[in-house]
């Protein structure tokens, strides 16, 4: 299971890899949250998500002879890409599994990154068969999301670079906002911070009507989503928190935070006039939480992760013309 | 005059202050490019443009004295914000002279920055005789935006960084393209390359119709643009290069590479899909440069500043529509 000495071995193989991602601030962000917020943009890591961390991770993980057969992942999207790209920096293949009505650029990206993309009908097929076979087939080993120990490990190295960051800036007392979906990230800052910086306490920011987290973190038990899709959150949408994940985040972190799309929208106009960064709209539900809900935070000072930067052009447009 | 030592203690005195802006790349941009392509996103800067270390360098290095009664300058863009922050980071007045149809949200930007703007009509006033008087009213300092040892200086802490992120890189050859208006962020980058990094040649790069540094390096004399206004990289228009700046160019510099203002808007879409920054137009011409001349460039890589990122949501929106 994930612990701090797992974190630690993660950023060590990462070293060199992942890119180390600064940390971010603004006097007109600060003014609007009534205290300091400090960014950490993810969505300036490789691929343009955290995910390439937790990909590199469970990758470098892997003994040499089984990851020369392969590895493959279900995912359109940061998750694919995160994969795509650590399997293609080992030099091993990496077969992802998209639906066939996946974004085309998605698609393209994907394949760009080395992998071998292979495309089913949702409607007609089943991607857990066509991965089973594929996996037996060829040895592939399966790098799921967020509910494996390596991957959490990896996210992690999130949670160390904040505690280092928090230390040299003389916080030892914050909130630090996650944008959460499955948990990976979630669980692995906190995991981070409980070793290197036990004042500061992650939680999970969720948009409204995808808050699973939340509502599981409340009731003490596992919640899930009455909707899948339908979110302009997409990338951080699950059907409910990990089994490996949820107990993580239910020993660490604080209360969730639930902003509205229309806040996610803001929030990245401001990231893009105040910070000069691009988000997507799952990747700014932190920064909105930071920005909009501010007598649900405690402390002078709030941390909060921009989880990715992967939107499409119309939405971010859409964002300016609306917030800018 | 500006020397590696001088560099080395702006450096020092910036510590902790300026950020230490990562450095970015794309295996997306590297195929455009022919070439690897590193990106030093200033516009991730203070104030989203490489001046804040320029004004922070030359503020803190007046006596205290000096310092007290305050500083001027004379911007409606990225050199004033730069200043404002750095004296009120020193707790010191600035006074910003602004034309009275500079776009409000600079105005405003610049204010909240603790500056006080002093609006002048650009048709009836002279904006040095009002400078003048209140500088010899108050005791100001005038920081200018180029032309001026320790902001050249300051602004060739970044040529520090990129000798640095070579070496780490094992690059001893490549060019490094330098968005160009008066030379103050070419030439310190220049001098620092000279100093720590002697087989990486700065080259200005400008946009079509405002390539004075360009024109300047060919024909060995100081050389103006015709126009002066007009150019939506208006970010890094000067009517010609400094008289301290050109002399270090003309030593140091490899020849200037010119870009149309399409190039440029195509660089800051693909700035936003594939490195997750907001670049301004001006803040785009050395990127636009490594994409689009690769005929024109030496080694099999290259380094390009992005020199800001303070560009209106219109202008952003339309090089999405158009290049996205």
């Amino acid at each position: 299971m994930t612990d701090i000495t797992m974190i630690r071995a993660s950023a060590a193989r990462l070293a060199g890899h992942a890119r180390r991602t600064p940390l971010l601030s603004s006097l007109f962000l600060d003014e609007i949250a009534g205290r300091r917020v400090f960014v950490k943009p993810e969505c300036l890591q490789h691929t343009g998500s955290f995910k390439y961390r937790g990909a590199r991770s469970a990758i470098s993980a892997l003994d040499p002879d089984t990851r020369a057969h392969g590895v493959i992942a279900f995912s359109s999207g940061n998750h694919a890409q995160g994969v795509a790209l650590a399997a293609n920096e080992f030099g091993v293949p990496s077969v992802i599994i998209m639906p066939s009505d996946a974004p085309r650029t998605k698609i393209d990206n994907t394949r760009a990154l080395g992998a071998e993309v292979v495309l089913y009908d949702r409607a007609t097929e089943d991607r857990d068969a066509i991965g089973a076979r594929l996996s037996g087939e060829r040895g592939l080993t399966l790098i799921k999301p967020y509910d494996e120990p390596q991957v959490i490990a990896g996210q992690g190295t999130v949670g160390l670079e904040i505690a280092e960051a928090a230390a040299a800036l003389g916080i030892g007392t914050a909130d630090v906002l996650v944008c959460c979906g499955g948990g990976g990230l979630t669980s692995g800052i906190a995991l981070a911070l409980e070793a290197d910086a036990p004042g500061l306490r992650a939680r999970p920011c969720e948009p409204e009507g995808f808050d699973d987290a939340t509502r599981s973190l409340a009731s003490g038990r596992i919640e899930r989503n009455t909707r899948l899709s339908g979110s302009l959150c997409d990338a951080i949408v699950t059907p409910q928190p990990g089994n490996i994940t949820f107990p993580i985040m239910q020993r660490l972190c604080g209360p969730g935070l639930v902003v509205t799309e229309d806040e996610c929208l803001h929030a990245m106009a401001l990231a893009f006039s105040r910070l000069r960064i691009v988000a997507e709209p799952g990747g700014a539900v932190a920064l909105a939480a930071a920005l909009f809900r501010r007598d649900q935070i405690e402390g002078d000072a709030v941390f909060a992760t921009i989880s990715g930067g992967n939107v499409d052009a119309d939405v971010f447009r859409e964002a300016l013309h609306r917030f800018a």
